[in-house]
């Protein structure tokens, strides 16, 4: 289908908005009035920059509190409506959004806002223009799209059709089944937009808060079915006011956004697909059928193969290594042509690197996690798709004797590496030596650690969604709701994202809800991985037995959790004695918890152990694990 | 009255919470329990803490999910409880905040509730400690303050009273008359917190978007007034929290936490000093009276003395001279002793400085406004008003025959001097040699300016709150409502302040919403100063006639205005080659304004002509005058 995009979606000037449209592959822009306005750019010259970018102005908006007026009125908007149509001459665009009264003063007569509409279309008809007429959710008088469906048919003049917005109709609830009984051809225009469940204003919501579809809590792919349904074969458009996308990278969020509806098509191609195979009836076969994009299949069983770390030699690396053979992790090959050790502790194999994954060069920053390795069946396919989704290609300099692995750089800049995975031999492991090397980071005494939890990834202020939709899509996770966590400077925002089995893949994204403080884009913000174990008591005692001390918890917490659960006593001590966190879910699942030390500034390491099949990531404790960070690095 | 806050309402350790609240001079603090669970001083330290900052304990909090259990629930819930009594002794706070049961579960047998209260209370009694009971305006069964207050009536417990919270009453248009028959001694505490209305969850709306009295919509004069009345005479307490206080410096927002009491107490004694003069009844007089601190009375009559621009000799001054002189300047006079030009038209006063009026050092930045005289009747109270707001005084460096001007630092860096004025001689002027300058400078042949309209100034992001509450209570303006703009690289919130009077004070505040792109910190964000005129057109020609273009709006801006109103052709065209735009308010006053290029970055001038009572700014134009801009400075 053609792809869309609103100039209100992306921050910049007119000129830039396309320039960015057209980079991410979009066939079509929403001209929005404020962005001409504002530019120095006559239509026609609008019109010419477009067209050599590839891209065709789809529709011109908006057209406010036209219908529902009285006779002076109607005379005044015609009037209006006739300067937007000569400059929709001149700006090539053959559509024109008019969306329902707004206005305190507009006239609940039905026949005569249906009377006013064809007089619109028949003025727009001279000028080739059509009237794509949409409910907002806050019309005054109509408010649904039940209802201006009943005024353009009742209108019935060819240059008249509705507009179809997701977020008009799914932010109050409708029910978009009905859509399916507007003919697509009277469809003339459909904007997709998702947003957060949030109990605010619906002009607030709508203006403040829409994102692209796969980001919010809406079902978008339900919805377009609808319209598919009734035979629309007009443009995916996406039309999102959303604060942070208007002062972002243009590039970025319109590349995000093309994202978003490729996952879309990809999920509508693959529900045709089934209904055919399972013989379900498909649209109604007298209507148009969109032709739609399908992507190689998501990754499946995917699991961590590895967590990279860089570090500095000379610098972070040294207390690196301490800690990881305190937590019983043994340095055991080294790769064969990079700077690149091997570490593991049972099923858990690290990577430490002096190296930047994304650049090659040496790397010069705190140490952090700069590259997931994620096991999964067909690693070229798993590419392929990630590359359809935009996902940025990385190099990958290598020998020619060493395995292929292809990488992508996620939106928070980590590396994906797609590795062939255990029954595929594992391949990868080939490229260090066969040998254990011997040093004195011999691992520990302490129960070996079962598998990567899940890692913890700061993440740019103006890429939260993206990075979610993005691990989401490349990877086949599925997000959990956002939670927010009081730092001690301020909120910190964290998501995390889960392939749904148990030792696959969970990733926490977590952002400064302000950008501002110690998770901010200028301070870097914290990363981490967590182990797994099956005694988190043995593993805390065997690191302090190392030499490690794990991160120091408050008394005052203890004392906490002794008012409000019924932890045993002398478990509740052992707990205190070692740093150790709880959290329990209402089905009675039980989560324990330790951290270690911040190494280097912004890295650290968590060992947990889940009992009852709890799910979560003991969010409850963060804001304590975070002050007791801070304070161990203001000593 | 005693003063309390919140540890909740401030950023930091909670060390740093109680030492930000002494150094403001707070009396006391809420413990809030998350500070203290996250703290590593055992509540015996907090408490020594405290006392040595002169800070009592006010209330610990909160205690959830109490009342309307079931037996079981009750026991457990007791247990808990009497953990925190214990923990309360060690931390010398006596008062117990005790939140309405929000659980789902929670039972709706106000019988069963208050009796539970009342088990509380006798277990409480021992301890010393004092149960005060709040309805949460999302409190499952208990969600308004006449229902706490007939739980706890029917309690009827010595050590058992309700606490009041403005906001929980106020969100949901509760009337606040009826704490007034509460007797004020069963009024245990008092919270206050103020709000933007906003259409949004309760839950939502109270988390995040709480501010200090003075900062929202809601009227704290007149709801404290009422629970004065009923004979409650603890603690005045601020219980805020918001989103950008928990991210900004906890002094700061200390500072500004005491100054909004300080205001609304002033308000609170200025109610009852009027009630004496008028034979109005007072409180009742079975009831006690809680003493109230006054303010020395605000400004009145206040008006712009001057504006002080400081810019870089051999940097940008010299762009800054040629565009006044283009305006119509002359270069009138010389400070006596400091390097200071005096720049007139008509009856506008611009000082043109190489020093940073603060630092008194050289000025090393773009060119910026960097103070405000203001024009008072009684610069000495105004300045003794100021101290008192804890506006952090200047040290003004002069020498002993120059008029002495106290001066104080904005939030945002502003000075802000007291100038004695006309009827009291604007003896400031006689610092400035008294022969008129003659330079090449000279004003050029357009009508003269009569007055400085607005000055619109950039605000740090952590403390536009803060700058709206400074501003109003310093300078005794009214705030309007906050407008939010789309600039090219994303929102600005722009709120503005007036005193109500014509040819009066008038300052616009200007923040990036989420504090990025040319409206952070870190690009500084524009300033301006804005000039009347009575004839806006020879303003503009004449200032294009000495060389200086007007900032060029673009064609689709007039074309848009040709559809949208009747402006004369003529008009249109006119305005067209002068960039010069328009804005009507509902009354049918309107507004032309150009402005200048940018100069040095971030400095621009505007002209305005104001008819027929027109109150506004022009908000409606600053989108394509900050694209304008930032496509002149792309160039």
């Amino acid at each position: 289908m053609r792809r869309s995009i609103a100039t209100v979606s992306l921050s910049g000037t007119l000129e830039e908005k396309l320039r960015a449209a057209a980079a991410a592959g979009f066939d079509g822009v929403e001209v929005f009035e404020n962005d001409l306005v504002a530019s120095p750019l006559p239509p026609r010259e609008v019109r010419a920059a477009a067209a050599e970018l590839g891209l065709g102005i789809d529709l011109y908006q908006p057209f406010r509190d036209f219908e529902g007026v009285d006779d002076a009125g109607l005379e005044r908007n015609l009037r209006r409506a006739e300067a937007k149509f000569e400059l929709m001459l001149e700006l090539g665009a053959d559509t024109l959004l008019v969306c329902s009264n707004a206005a305190p003063a507009a006239l609940g007569d039905d026949a005569r806002a249906a009377a006013q509409l064809r007089h619109l279309a028949e003025a727009a008809a001279p000028y080739g223009v059509r009237i794509a007429y949409e409910a907002l959710a806050w019309g005054r008088r109509v408010d649904t799209y039940e209802h201006s469906w009943r005024l353009v048919a009742e209108a019935d003049h060819p240059s008249l059709g509705v507009c179809l917005d997701s977020f008009h109709i799914l932010s109050k609830g409708g029910d978009p089944a009905g859509i399916r009984a507007i003919p697509g051809a009277k469809i003339f225009f459909l904007q997709l937009a998702d947003a957060p469940y949030m109990a605010m204003d619906l002009l607030q919501w709508s203006r403040h808060y829409r994102c692209f579809p796969g980001q919010g809590a809406f079902d978008l792919t339900g919805f377009t079915r609808h319209v598919l349904a009734a035979g629309y074969t007009g443009p995916l458009s996406l039309e999102v006011f959303n604060d942070v996308f208007r002062a972002a990278d243009p590039h970025r969020t319109a590349a995000d956004a093309m994202r978003s509806l490729s996952v879309l098509e990809d999920a509508l191609a693959r529900e045709r697909a089934a209904e055919r195979v399972g013989g379900e009836p498909g649209a109604d076969g007298a209507r148009p059928r969109a032709s739609l994009t399908r992507l190689p299949d998501p990754p499946d069983d995917a699991g961590y193969a590895f967590v990279e770390i860089a570090a500095q030699e000379g610098g972070g690396a040294e207390r690196v290594r301490a800690v990881l053979a305190a937590l019983g992790f043994s340095h055991t090959r080294d790769h064969r042509s990079k700077p690149v050790q091997l570490w593991s502790s049972g099923g858990v194999r690290l990577l430490l690197s002096s190296t930047d994954p994304r650049l090659g060069h040496t790397w010069d920053g705190d140490a952090a996690v700069t590259a997931l390795g994620v096991e999964v069946a067909d690693p070229e396919r798993a590419a392929e798709r990630a590359e359809r989704l935009l996902a940025p290609t990385l190099p990958r300099r290598r020998d020619p004797a060493e395995s292929r692995l292809n990488a992508v750089a996620a939106p928070d800049g980590t590396a994906v590496f797609f590795c062939p995975g255990r029954r595929e031999g594992r391949e990868w492991l080939a490229d260090f030596g066969a040998e254990a090397v011997r040093d004195r980071h011999a691992g520990g005494d302490g129960a070996p650690l079962s598998a990567i939890d899940h890692v913890g990834l700061f993440q740019p202020f103006d890429h939260f969604d993206e990075a979610s939709l993005f691990y989401r899509s490349v990877l086949g996770l599925t997000p959990d709701e956002s939670l927010e966590v009081a730092a001690p400077d301020g909120l910190v925002r964290s998501r995390a994202l889960a392939d749904g089995g148990d030792g696959g893949l969970r990733i926490a994204l977590n952002v400064s809800v302000l950008g501002r403080g110690a998770h901010s884009d200028a301070a870097g913000g914290a990363q981490h991985a967590a182990f797994a174990c099956d005694d988190v008591f043995a593993a805390a005692e065997a690191m302090r037995a190392a030499g490690v001390a794990p991160l120091p918890i408050p008394d005052n917490y203890y004392d906490d959790l002794a008012a409000r659960t019924d932890l045993a006593p002398a478990v509740r001590e052992r707990m205190r004695a070692n740093g150790i966190l709880y959290d329990r879910s209402a089905d009675g699942g039980e989560f324990f918890h330790f951290y270690t030390p911040m190494l280097d500034n912004r890295l650290f390491f968590e060992v947990v152990q889940r009992t009852g099949g709890y799910r979560g990531y003991g969010a409850a404790n963060t804001a304590v694990r975070m002050a007791a960070h801070r304070a161990e690095q203001a000593r």
